[in-house]
């Protein structure tokens, strides 16, 4: 028999259960870039190479790849990040996969865009380390390969500047998506691609609250205007035993960086795609597994105590949302003048 | 015309010089492999993934990469490199690129083989930091995702251990080699590839006696019999300037590994292959610059103060060493237990 499209869409009409809801949505198969950064294979391709060159980090030592591995989780596996001369960083570093359908960037969301956001670290004296963005510059100008790659993807003239390493890294970081996990087969209508304890789990995570916050393609909240990051107070319901074993209020969140009150323990939703990659879990790395995971939110957030069986079957419907990892090329870059680093 | 590989021969050699003398060698398009390791692609792509996983540190934070960057010169453009807590090596990292054709490995030559090497960084207090190797395998068996991959490199049973890894990391790096430099293809016949000035430089380079050490194909020296690496001693001419300015005997060199008065300030004589990614030189990556690197060699170890025309020429070269990187793809790494790294 020869199956098209066609009758394989009326086949699954007539096989499936109920129509899914509107809210369980796909991820797209290509991220939105802003008007003024359209992607380009030129951009993504120079991109590539600056978020894997360390040389613009003071040690010579540090990247975005450091603490962002685009070969794992898009992580880094460690509760909080290590940048120049070994220094500790304040939170656990976010995945970049899937990070360009974010609200906005960083975990209190005080980068309205993926542009913004790649600035950061580099002047981050536990990050990357370097004095200021002329210097990171400055380096990428001396190491001459670069010049036709920045060319290629602005057009000639001078063009190494840190707006277009910007532009060029959120061009790379926009194709670092994971399209097609179990969970997004399922929404376009392959109803066999979660097991039943996961289609349970997903009922459970809908029924519990969870959505109310974890909606929408990536599950971190609804797409605000530009600059508005959607936010989540953590803990909601406070005075668990949870707030001091993971020390849930030590960091003010937002407010370390906005000192409006209303900003204290307020964070950016964080997605729940690829969980099973990026443990450990929370702002501060603070909770090793899944299960643990989702108990300490039903509690903090939705004030629920969840029993074991109702966890395992989120936890089963949660790993039903690690996708495919892009294949990639390794990039090929520049090599450095051998006084780069003073 | 229809040009065949005959009359192209034919063409060439009425075209061309004198034959190359038998000294010349083309970087072979493969590395040998020891008998108890052949290379295969399993074990490859297995020792690609361990390459780049720094879960393998005591930090999660260095891996194989960090110092030997296969995406830039095989090193890591640091006069000494920079271990876990940001401590910082007493050597310049070696380049991978090509190592699989040296005499021995380390700077000192104290690893016979890859696949000796690849254990040593593990449990270097200043490289990766793991207490022992059995703690080293311990993560491996931890990350669930490599079993299949071990399986597929080893056959099927107990196989995560601290041979195999090594064994594993060794194969990826024999497929590390970069033909068809300028030089390559001009001693395969194409006696365009080079410059009058480069065809000048290289016979300066053997007039002078550079050949007396960096010979063969990789220009680091004659294949000795296992274990026995080619050495030279450094400074062989001390007294000059250039032994203050560059610390080039505060090392002991092989002495620190073997504590023979013999081996005091012995080196195993390091490939010139593309010198051109691999700034800083020497082993204390003392010297910045090619040319500046030239001149020292030829003082210290010839005791010939070489001109600036002479330098020009032999820097044109070694630029010309320069070879094909190897296009690769990206690792997928299994993903991380949250307590990993306890």
């Amino acid at each position: 028999m020869k199956v098209t499209l066609t009758t394989l869409a009326v086949a699954l009409a007539l096989a499936g259960g109920p129509a899914m809801a509107a809210q369980w949505q796909a991820l797209p198969d290509t991220a939105p870039a802003p008007a003024d950064n359209p992607t380009t294979a030129e951009k993504v391709e120079l991109g590539k190479m600056l978020y894997f060159d360390p040389r613009v980090s003071s040690t010579g030592t540090v990247s975005c790849f450091s603490c962002h591995n685009v070969m794992e989780g898009g992580d880094d596996h460690r509760p909080t990040s290590v940048g120049v001369h070994g220094q500790l960083g304040g939170r656990n570093a976010p995945t970049v996969w899937n990070s360009a359908f974010h609200s906005a960037q960083f975990w209190d969301g005080r980068a309205a865009t993926l542009e913004d956001q790649a600035k950061g670290p580099v002047t981050n004296p536990v990050e990357m380390g370097m004095s200021d963005l002329d210097a990171a510059v400055s380096r990428l100008t001396r190491i001459k390969g670069y010049k036709p790659f920045f060319d290629a993807a602005f057009g000639p003239g001078d063009n190494i500047n840190a707006d277009n390493m910007a532009k060029a890294i959120a061009a790379y970081e926009r194709t670092q998506i994971t399209p097609d996990s179990p969970y997004d087969r399922y929404v376009k209508g392959d109803r066999q691609a979660l097991s039943a304890q996961q289609v349970r789990g997903m009922e459970t995570f809908d029924r519990i609250g969870c959505t109310s916050c974890h909606s929408g393609a990536n599950f971190d909240g609804p797409a605000l205007p530009a600059g508005q990051p959607f936010l989540m107070k953590f803990p909601t319901f406070p005075g668990s035993s949870y707030d001091a074993e993971y020390k849930l209020t030590e960091d003010p969140g937002r407010y370390a960086s906005t000192g409006n009150d209303a900003d204290r323990h307020m964070w950016r939703v964080p997605t729940l795609r690829n969980l099973t990659y990026t443990a450990p879990y929370f702002h501060n790395g603070s909770v090793k597994s899944l299960p643990e995971a989702v108990k300490v939110m039903a509690k903090t957030q939705l004030n629920k105590d969840l029993g074991d069986a109702d966890t395992a079957d989120i936890v089963a419907f949660l790993e039903g949302l690690t996708g495919k990892f892009p294949d990639q090329t390794m990039p090929h870059l520049p090599p450095t003048p051998g006084d780069l680093l003073e």
